[in-house]
């Protein structure tokens, strides 16, 4: 398959370099900037371009993968010919693109990406809907090539999947940075809760989240609370925090 | 060492035959529960009780690993002799064991204990006090054959660290709970998350917290997290986390 790529960021340089591994051709990559463009372009062995008026009109299959802001910007200003073009945003409608092109689609590939980490695309969930059943086949063949994991799902079931990945990886970063915060205070090191951030993660595994949820909140232990409460006392929003995933936590045990 | 074990809960189960396996002999289990007591004592090899006055006074070393409301009013019916004697819980100070006997200490490791679960104790860190030296050297021994992170920690480090845990554990299972039942919603299974959650684990392995956050938050896209709380309507307690712990992301990336 002959690919453009448009963007250059944290989903398109990982994603970009294992569709090459298997044998597919990137023609272009696009960026606003320069440097990003350059930079994926020699990884890719082709051509880089900044303006999307020089965008070509002969590619198979255009993959958008721009932050959802600069997507319609760019959209506009590119021609595109009979190829099927995708975005890769777990946030926005499929029918977005309808206006630009009527062989169009979504490729989404569910994991949390920076540049500083190589991600195993083998266990990464491929989301994909397109606007005719032989681009989606393109699609399905596409993303086998990197998973065996390939997920039809219509934009409503995307957001959502995009909704439940901020609980699931964002905000569970940032109880992280809470607790990292929090043993610092004390003079600990956060790496003594590396092995227990593994092991809540890896118990979800093979448990639902139901049944491996432990701790205080679960049997309302008030004393305990009430002491972790206390010394929450300099950080109200963590406090709020506290008390309403506890609640949260407790009304789940009791309805089990 | 000659060790009776007073409990037989969930950390207890775990933790026993881990340290038997190393040479260490078990003279008793006490459990309040007939059957666990039993259960554990014949891995253990070792007798079983019920009642709190039949544990022996000549061990070298008591482990009460109870929950936390049952453990003063079962250490009050015991007679220690001249061994230590040390509890396993992040939340209670030492000195709760000095009205028992001098000889006292904690004995901490910082793990989540679920009886489904074996642990592997090569990777986690113990936190040990103790009101004299050579028994924190004996603590320290102790832990030693199963790991290789003994920190020392006073009942204040050790409070904070429970606290911790509970962001870190407690409430990201909680979080990964949210995210089953938002994808459950539209018909999606909860496995197709896994490989996000244990990406977002692996990757404050080598990156800070504060490095490692993404998502619509760090730049407060309103736009998406529009959306995102639109879907949220019929659950006002997951809106509410979902707002809060958006602007902490969102200070916290401004800050850095």
């Amino acid at each position: 398959m002959q690919i453009c790529l448009i963007g250059a960021g944290n989903l398109a340089s990982q994603l970009a370099p294992a569709l090459a591994s298997k044998g597919h051709c990137f023609l272009q990559v696009f960026s606003r900037t320069e440097d990003s463009a350059q930079r994926l372009a020699s990884v890719l062995q082709c051509e880089s371009v900044v303006r999307p008026e020089l965008i070509r009109t002969d590619a198979d299959l255009y993959i958008c993968a721009l932050k959802d802001d600069a997507l319609s910007q760019v959209l506009s200003r590119i021609k595109f010919g009979k190829g099927l073009v995708v975005h890769t945003a777990g946030s926005l409608p499929m029918n977005l693109l309808a206006e630009y092109t009527p062989n169009h689609g979504v490729f989404y590939p569910l994991q949390s990406f920076s540049k500083q980490r190589q991600v195993d695309f083998s266990e990464v969930p491929f989301f994909i809907e397109a606007a005719f059943s032989e681009s989606f086949e393109t699609l399905r063949k596409l993303a086998s090539c990197l998973s065996d994991k390939i997920i039809p799902a219509d934009s409503e079931q995307r957001k959502q999947l995009h909704l439940s990945a901020v609980f699931a990886n964002n905000f569970v970063n940032y109880l992280y940075s809470i607790a990292e915060d929090l043993v610092n205070e004390k003079g600990i090191d956060f790496k003594y809760l590396l092995p227990l951030i593994n092991e809540t993660a890896r118990k979800v595994q093979t448990l639902t989240p139901v049944q491996a949820q432990t701790g205080p909140a679960v049997r309302f232990d008030r004393a305990v609370m009430d002491s972790h409460l206390e010394l929450l006392n300099d950080h109200p929003d963590w406090k709020l925090l506290y008390e309403k995933m506890s609640e949260g936590i407790h009304e789940r045990a009791k309805s089990k």
